[in-house]
């Protein structure tokens, strides 16, 4: 679609790209170095424009990604969301998000609560080329295929 | 889990209850009268708790909420969100935004893009029984079951 970023350009540092779907780190939102984001190829605005089949394999890389996330970095919790108001392309955030990070527990698009914690973000920024590294083989792993094989 | 507003309450409005996951709508978020959520029974914190088939079950009551909300409001956007930061027990936001409600197209947490516009909102308001009624037959006749049927 001419002029959506996510048509046009990669969106973010590439971690794995299959076919239907690519993994991506963003480093736009500052404080959330851990901040991944599942794209789907085809230029759909919502979730619900995907089959019964695409939304479970959408689902399931949301999914992967959530788990490597947890497994590689243990957060506190989780975020997922699907917003694209600015960017009416399907994508998926998946945020690790920590009890010390500067909005928790409020939504990474509200006010802050507290001042950043640099030393944290940084050691998790030292992190992400192993995560990025296994989120890459575990997507490589799994979705190779452009379907889920259930 | 004692303690948890999502096991001990209802959460908001019901709309619909059935065996694995029941749908609410809140009225928490001022100026977002079109605001669902689907509320997992059990009580898990993240999504990828749950197993496979449970977490397309999940999305597939997440994907006709969201349907139900584009064919009987129109709205310019659906955002769809699993946080629970706050409350870590799995539920996922359905909303209907507007290009002219309060904060788009940032997110609903964000800071406010312009002045309400209370004659949208409460024409939205007045159709709230309606889109209640639609939900609750389509989850009726999609989720009686515990299961999907694939």
């Amino acid at each position: 679609m001419p002029g959506c970023v996510l048509c046009e350009g990669e969106g973010g540092v590439p971690v794995w790209s299959g076919p239907r779907f690519r993994l991506i780190r963003t480093e736009e939102a500052p404080g959330f170095p851990a901040f991944y984001r599942v794209v789907w190829l085809d230029h759909v605005a919502e979730f619900s424009d995907l089959s019964v089949a695409d939304r479970a394999l959408c689902m399931e890389a949301v999914a992967l990604c959530e788990k490597v996330l947890r497994s590689e970095l243990r957060p506190d919790k989780i975020n997922l969301a699907a917003l694209g108001n600015m960017t009416p392309h399907l994508h998926w955030h998946v945020v690790a998000r920590f009890e010390d990070d500067s909005h928790f527990p409020a939504p990474l698009w509200a006010q802050p609560q507290r001042e950043r914690d640099t030393a944290h973000e940084s050691a998790l920024a030292r992190r992400l080329p192993a995560v990025d590294a296994a989120l890459a083989a575990r997507f490589a792993a799994s979705f190779a295929q452009a379907a889920l094989p259930f």
